[in-house]
Formats: structure tokens, C-alpha cells, sequence
């Protein structure tokens, strides 16, 4: 029984490593996993294998299996997954539990778009203030120039940027300086963080409409 | 000579069967490519290296070498990329050279952030036509009603969708019986093709924000 003990310790050894750095992929696929577990709760399923679970991602169970091995085990052997418990941890892994605020700086109709998107309107993040815009709903507003002085109270970590690029790039310093960690860049153009604890997601909503155009291509192609 | 001919021969037909399937990825790395093509224009330059592409989108040189070999030979040794004549192949490639019309079922926050990107700034895609929703532009508006009697006529290949999902779902077999083969979802929902002819692409908007939530809650626990 030691030995098996000894072994098991190395086991959750490497989990609890590999655990600090998920691929970049599996973290990819966290979103569509936290999307689908949220609908299958508003359904009343509690229970689910992790084959019907890959039936209705389009994904292969064993995909399912190794992406979520990655954060500990969440399946039980002939039982499946326990649909609350992973929605979750998956919450959880995903930073939703901290209660992250959110800072509008500039509004234009990306930003107002991803207001009424299920994170938000969930609650799953919370939409505090806006900079540089109008107000929308119950959030305050204030100028631009105000950031300084208003934003570190707001307690926010999180920007949503939908400024010109230029203006974008030159408020990074400030919003680093107040407290913000996660840039999400409405710009059109890449933004460079202003140092390397910042992370910032470059949104390009035309990249979809490309690859459709491609698609709808390569489909009359076939067909000549 | 011939043996080498005959080689090249083999080569090429290989070069021809890849290119009829890329890989999704490479394909997913395509609006890309297009993107800091036309940047490289607009900024007067005509030639770059695979290591300076590289350096300036932030991957390796051997994976351009190799997303580009798939669609065909565009670079020549020690001289690097013709950046128009790739910028023109790449547009081409993604249907941009075939005057894509699209139209608008719905006109929600999303689809007018849309409008305002580059791919229709520029005209690579028309916009034509909004169905249920208020005009934009010089856009003509018609009611979802008159959808089965105008939409053949304005010869659109891609409509970009923002009703209810049940709306949304429900006027599909519609759009494509009315001659569109691809879809922008933006409904937060699946939606599934009415027939195999049909592309979707299904947008997620707070995706981009749940995995700027992870970031900034996993470098936290970083610093603990």
C-alpha cells in the first residue's frame, strides 16, 4: 500500500504542475466549456458523461477528458461529470469568482454589444464604470481626464478600450497605474502592453466575416 | 533535366491536392496575414522576408513558410514576399476578390460595431441590406416579412444575424433558399446549418473578456 501511495504522491505531483500551465489551447476552450455547462444547469442537468458531453461540443470525449485533467479530476468513473460542481470550478479557474470589475474607456457599439452579452448580464463579470463615453445603464460616467483621480477607487482590473488606436495605446501607462490588469482592445489595431504583468486580447470582429467569405469561396470553387 | 521535371511534376500535384484542404488552422490564420498585409501597404512596403512577417505578427518564420506553401509558392528565395502581389492572392484566397454582398437580419450593437470595421470601411465586403432592423447608412431597410420577396434580387452570399436564437434558427432555411451560403452569428447561441451548403460562423462576444478574467486571476495567483 506505501508504494502505491508513493506513486499516487507523484502523480498529483505532476497534476499539481501541470496545473500552473495549461496549454493555450485547453485555456481556449474553457469559455466554450463554462457557455455549455451554464445551459445543461438552466436545463436541470445535473449529471454527464463525458461522452454526451463531447456529443453536444462537437469535440471528442478524450479531448474532454484531457482538457479538464489539466485542472484536477473533475470525473468520476461510471458516474461522469457532476454539471454544478463543474460549472464551478470551471467558474472558478476562469477568475469569475473574484467579482472582476469592468471599466468601459470610450463606448462605442463593440463595447455596448458585449454589455448585453451573457458574462454580463449573467453577472459573471461586473460593468462599474465608463471613461471617455455615454453612460449606459446604471454606470457613472466620467471624462477621460478623470481617470487618474477616479479610476484606482473604482476597484476595476479589467478595461474594455474603444478608443483610436493611438488614444488606446497612450492610456495603457494610466490604466496600469490604476489598478487595471486585462486589457480588452476594441481598437482594430494590435496595442502592446505597457509592461508584462498587463494582458490585452486584440478583438478583430471582421476575422469571423473573412472566414465566412472564405468558406462561402471555397464552397462555389468545389462546385465550378 | 526530365527526371527533375518529372519530380517537380509530383510536387506540384501534391501542392494541388493540399490545396484544396488546407488545415483550419492555417485557415484561421488567414485574416491575419490579410490584415498586416494591407498595414505593410498602407505604410508604402513592398517587399519583407518570412523573418521579418514573422517578426512583425509574432510567430515563427517556418510557420508562414508553410501556411503560404499550402495556397502556393508566393516567396522567392532571397527576395522575400511581393507584398501587394501576397496581399492580392491572400484576398483573393479569402473570396474578398469576388465582391461578397451582405446582408443584415437584425440590426443589433454587434452588427453595427461590424460596420465600422476595416473589411467594411474598405469595401472588401458590401454591405447591402438590412431585414427587420433599423437602415444604417445608405442602406435600404425592409421588414423580416419582406425577406422571401427582395433578398433573391440583391444577390447577397452572407448575411450577418442578430435576432432571438429562435428567430434567428427559424429564418435560416429562408436566407438559404434566398442565396445565402454563410452566416455571422450573433445571437450567443449554436445555430445549426438548414443544409450542408450553409456556413455559420457562431461569435461569442465575452469570450475574449471570460479569458482576460483567467489571465488576470491567474497571474494573482502568481504573486501569492
Amino acid at each position: 500500500m506505501k508504494r502505491i501511495d508513493q506513486v499516487k504522491g507523484t502523480f498529483d505531483q505532476n497534476k499539481e504542475k501541470r496545473r500552473t500551465a495549461p496549454s493555450a489551447s485547453t485555456v481556449k476552450r474553457l469559455p466554450r466549456y463554462h457557455r455549455y455547462l451554464a445551459r445543461l444547469l438552466s436545463e436541470g442537468t445535473l449529471r454527464i458523461s463525458s461522452t454526451a458531453l463531447a456529443e453536444r461540443m462537437h469535440v471528442t470525449a478524450s479531448q474532454i477528458r484531457q482538457d479538464l485533467a489539466v485542472f484536477g479530476d473533475f470525473g468520476q468513473q461510471g458516474y461522469g461529470y457532476n454539471v454544478r460542481y463543474l460549472h464551478h470550478k470551471i467558474s472558478r479557474i476562469l477568475g469569475l469568482t473574484a467579482g472582476h470589475r469592468v471599466v468601459f474607456i470610450g463606448m462605442g457599439d463593440a463595447a455596448r454589444a458585449l454589455l448585453s452579452s451573457p458574462v454580463f448580464v449573467r453577472g459573471d463579470l461586473q460593468a462599474a464604470a465608463v471613461f471617455g463615453g455615454d453612460a449606459v445603464g446604471e454606470m457613472p460616467a466620467y471624462s477621460l481626464a478623470d481617470m487618474e483621480r477616479e479610476l484606482p477607487a473604482i476597484g476595476a482590473t479589467i478595461a474594455v478600450v474603444s478608443l483610436s488606436a493611438e488614444a488606446a495605446q497612450a492610456c495603457l501607462p494610466t490604466l496600469a497605474a490604476c489598478g487595471i490588469r486585462g486589457v480588452l482592445n476594441y481598437t482594430h489595431t494590435h496595442l502592446t502592453p505597457p509592461d508584462e504583468t498587463m494582458k490585452i486580447q486584440n478583438v478583430y470582429l471582421d476575422e469571423p466575416c473573412l472566414l465566412l467569405s472564405y468558406q462561402v469561396g471555397a464552397s462555389e470553387e468545389n462546385e465550378d
